[in-house]
């Protein structure tokens, strides 16, 4: 049987264990909560395929049930939430448990914090991108006024439990998601890029992905570790290929959030290279692994599309975008640009992909 | 020219400095957001009266005005106000000023504390209420699904500016709530309880309040970095008369917060002594500083009102009531009850107003 290991988060306001493994919600998930009252948010396609589990595991206690998609992680859908914990009763030392994929542990994880200024929360990701990304390090967040997770808190899950036993029910399309941030991953921690790289023929193998699931959790436990709240420059790393990502995913919506990742890596690492900071040989050694997994369309509205990053949380002035590139193995550099610039530049790359 | 002192509150993510006494607003308010961007919220009667100091101090910001009244704290302004926020285009360096009382002290720390996960928050209280307690230790909040302050955060204002220059503009009404939090904060504090009851036929005096505002910011600065979060007990005798206060607040609402955490004082007063916690020489005491300030009612409904409580946040069960009661001079106790015992006590207390 398979090793369960644990990670941990270690911040001025909590500690968070990370169980990540097979078996590790069968060991864990249960006696987590004895005792406690709980509150399971999930989304409707986790719903119909482990009602029964988690009727097992923790009884009947209340389930909120979200629309399966990233359009419900809105506003309206935060307020029902809250609202239905106040409906159950919830008190200061119940638990609330995020069942799901990214959407779900964003919202939950904002409910919970603000729910009587914040209740334990287990984050239970099901989704190959949640496990090895966001359902660690407590950044939690809505989507509001067409800004992507403009409304949102840093809350850390006091456990998490990451079991490949989800991954089985996963559509190709949720595994190349995942992909999407773990070779964003691989950008930023040259060992997890070399098994990338030697592994490069079976990404989606799911005994691969196992083992580099733990990778990548570990490497993102240390970097919140360090730098929770991102003053220290360490966490905004994890947002390479995001800038570009985002507003694309905000412009032309249909793909997933990594599928997104992966786009906006590679337009910025045309970029990167544009502008000296990386070689082309390097972003070769990148490329290669983002066209294994998705195909990079040329966006004939890429300029347009940027210029949605305007809003991007990370810019700290309007008319000037800020995002993090690829330099060398392992490496990264912050490379700040003025809109316009940027905007051109993101065309150019558009145009050399129709080329 | 009176001096301007300052506290600090220290806690493990954020320290915050206030500026107390006459003079804090002219000699700080600019100069601590010189080159920010900043956002202010404030309400229709505060900007009635203090538009032009807004405009003197700080220019031509966006102000967002929220309608005066608690009935405002609510999830719908909220979302007003972080969509003004959008619109303003306020980055994460973007600083929200919070001018008002309590509500919009409270909402605007909450807004300020969501938006991009937390922007910088400046408070600068006009009530005498919001002086000496609400706008120093990060607790935001709205009601929600009527519940006082169900959903919130705790977020550190960076700075607080309370200067009694807006005191002058305050009805009557408004000293008589914050007197509310001033003798509760006496019950803690010996010292204070001492200037209180040598002043007794003075407290409504602005020369006496100069004082006692700073004596108070001290004490609760004092216990918020001590247990910012309420984890040692501490932070919660702040919480003094506020479990029947915000019973009687949710069912009788014509009062204010601070008339009903009076009121609630002297109906847990009541069971304090009956329970043998506190003798009736020091009740006396504290309920002749209470007459001072209002005639408690003898609230005939008061048992179906404190039903309500079962709602209550710092209740750790359902059916059972806790609450924070004087023990002797400047000492508590912490009292757990019985919902239906709690309310038949309210009851004998009511009965015992009309005799």
């Amino acid at each position: 049987m398979a090793e369960i290991k644990t990670v941990t988060v270690n911040t001025p306001t909590v500690k968070s264990d990370i169980y990540c493994g097979e078996g590790a919600f069968n060991k864990y998930a249960a006696d987590l909560v004895s005792g406690k009252d709980i509150f399971v948010v999930t989304d409707s396609n986790v719903y119909s395929l482990y009602s029964n589990l988690i009727k097992d595991t923790f009884g009947t206690p209340p389930v909120y049930i979200v629309p399966a998609g990233e359009k419900s992680k809105n506003e309206r859908q935060l307020l029902n939430i809250l609202k239905a914990m106040v409906a159950a009763g919830l008190r200061r030392n119940s638990v609330v448990i995020a069942l799901g994929g990214g959407v779900i542990g964003d919202m939950a994880g904002l409910a919970a914090s603000l729910y009587m200024r914040g209740v334990q929360i287990i984050q239970i990701p099901t989704t190959l991108l949640s496990q090895v990304d966001s359902s660690v390090g407590g950044k939690t967040a809505i989507d509001f006024c067409g800004v992507k997770n403009i409304v949102g808190t840093f809350y850390q899950p006091r456990y998490v439990i990451a079991d490949p036993l989800f991954l089985n029910t996963l559509p190709a399309r949720e595994i190349r998601c995942g992909l999407g941030e773990i070779i964003k991953t691989g950008c930023l921690n040259g060992d997890i890029f070399d098994k990338l790289t030697a592994n490069a023929n079976n990404l989606k193998d799911v005994t691969f992905l196992k083992e580099i699931i733990y990778d990548c959790i570990c490497h993102k436990a240390y970097v919140v570790t360090e730098d929770e709240r991102e003053t220290t420059g360490l966490r905004k790393t994890l947002n390479l290929g995001h800038t570009a990502g985002h507003a694309f995913e905000l412009y032309y919506k249909k793909k997933s959030h990594g599928e997104f990742v992966l786009i906006g890596m590679y337009y910025e690492l045309y970029i990167a290279v544009k502008s000296g900071i990386c070689t082309q040989q390097y972003a070769d050694s990148i490329i290669k692994l983002i066209k294994k997994v998705i195909t990079v369309p040329a966006y004939g509205d890429g300029q347009k599309a940027c210029m949605l990053s305007k809003y991007d949380k990370k810019n700290e002035r309007a008319a000037e975008v800020s995002m993090v590139v690829p330099r060398e193995h392992g490496k990264t550099a912050e490379l700040k640009l003025p809109l316009d610039e940027y905007a051109a530049l993101i065309n150019e790359c558009a145009n050399s992909l129709k080329g």
